[in-house]
């Protein structure tokens, strides 16, 4: 993308744009399962309870997918399901050569009774078809460089840098947030050969990392501390990622003070509209992903 | 231990005695076991081929084992076995109740013929026996933070900095160089609730990274680069760590430039006798683990 076509915020940087590249990325897989003789590749959701955000984005997730010209399955247990419920539904996607991608909406039900063990139910996702890139065997194959499946908030992350054209080999990145599902696997994922970034991981006991982030070419918010990113962070045309979520007053409010940054930053994602929509992009992506890992269909 | 009981360099940095902690915790582990009432505990290392240092290695193992009062058992291979005698002699001792722990002695014998998939090895080897912390279940548990091994050289890392007290905690550390074996590990371990540094990985691709390295608290040098980290690149005060080993002329050298550096440095590892020792000490800890997570033996 030529920066020409780029939008600009009123402070000049380039927007990135989370849902126009899912938009691309849902035509990219629609063509390539139609160009394979549009093999039923199948996407399984599990959803436990009847959590009104949860049932929306699961909702969304099969929007999406029907759009990339996937099948898919929607699972669902009432909260009262017990563990041995949703591992039994878990196992039979597992074994299902039908099923391709299986992902559990999170969190599980909160309380006591029924009270889940999300992790062993986790175990139950073989490696390749594990498009939420949660487990720890896809957590492992993404510390051994083997192929496998990548979280869909980092892997859209990473979109997002490749998209623009934004640099990375050599340069300095600082993500902010040491959490499983986003820091962790995104520190491993830039400093990877091929993307090449000299990676720096801070997070709530790092103190004061404003000057750490003035050093950056890219900078990841993924603490889920409001507007903790200020102008003062952001060396002049840097790129801003925005990954973080905090429920406020005001609502939804992300890691970065969108306003005073844009004014600074060379590229910034907004919020709504950044990292978002990219992390269904990427969950889109895995599932492909997953059907080609499995071999399932030849072509594809 | 205080500094006053710590050897220094002739610069006045105190030395980072991996000697004195590996017999330390040699002295710890056969306390712990005796206090069991000495079960056997076992290691099992698996030799293929007739490699001398690789010999040199085990055979080492093995003295600091029993120093440890730990079992050990050496199962050797002719460098002309197959894929299918290595994976046999793997397996069964996976099965075998009365082995706790598993090392593959790296590498396998090269050549085209016979050409091993390390990888298929690996993955015979149960997470809770995993004592190299090797595998994609041990490499995904760490990232997960869950209980299991840890690879025994960035292990060694960590009980050096916790033995002579230097602080983690908010200090920055820069780990250079960006291995399966110690690199990446070792960012995700430094940066783990309760080590909490903030860490950024640098690599080969990284450029110059001697302005990183000045505002660091601890350097890591894990690059395999002879001598790469002179003075210019150590704050006055920093820890700096060897992990780093190139065969020169000159014989095996770390990537520390350890006479320049050890004049600016606070603390400083020696090469021989820093990281290596360690590396032995954290698999017969791991070995220990080992067996406590496979609940072996009550009371240990």
């Amino acid at each position: 993308m030529t920066s020409s076509d780029s939008a600009r915020t009123p402070g000049g940087a380039v927007v990135l744009d989370g849902n126009r590249l899912r938009d691309e990325i849902v035509v990219r897989l629609a063509a390539d399962v139609a160009a394979a003789g549009s093999p039923p590749v199948c996407l399984a959701t599990v959803l436990v309870g009847d959590d009104g955000p949860s049932q929306r984005y699961v909702r969304n997730k099969h929007v999406q997918a029907a759009k990339a010209g996937l099948q898919s399955r929607n699972e669902i247990l009432p909260a009262s399901a017990g563990q041995a419920q949703v591992e039994d539904v878990v196992g039979r996607l597992a074994a299902d050569p039908t099923v391709h991608g299986i992902l559990v909406q999170s969190p599980l039900p909160a309380g006591d009774d029924p009270r889940y063990d999300e992790e062993a139910v986790l175990r139950l996702i073989p490696g390749d078809k594990d498009v939420d890139g949660l487990t720890t065997e896809s957590m492992g194959r993404l510390m051994r460089g083997l192929p496998g499946l990548v979280g869909c908030t980092p892997l859209g992350v990473l979109r997002l840098l490749e998209r623009y054209d934004i640099p990375t080999a050599g340069r300095r990145a600082v993500v902010i947030g040491r959490s499983m599902l986003v820091g962790l696997p995104l520190t491993v994922l830039l400093a990877r050969k091929g993307i090449d970034a000299t990676v720096t991981l801070a997070h709530s006991r790092s103190g004061d990392v404003t000057a750490l982030c003035r050093e950056a070419d890219i900078v990841v918010g993924a603490a889920g501390v409001a507007r903790m990113i200020t102008a003062s962070h952001v060396k002049p045309g840097a790129t801003v990622i925005d990954v973080g979520i905090s429920r406020t007053e005001a609502g939804i409010v992300g890691d970065v003070d969108f306003d005073a940054v844009q004014a600074v930053a060379g590229a910034i994602t907004p919020m709504p509209g950044g990292t978002g929509p990219m992390t269904i992009a990427c969950l889109l992506e895995n599932t492909l992903t997953a059907a080609r890992l499995q071999g399932a269909f030849p072509g594809l």
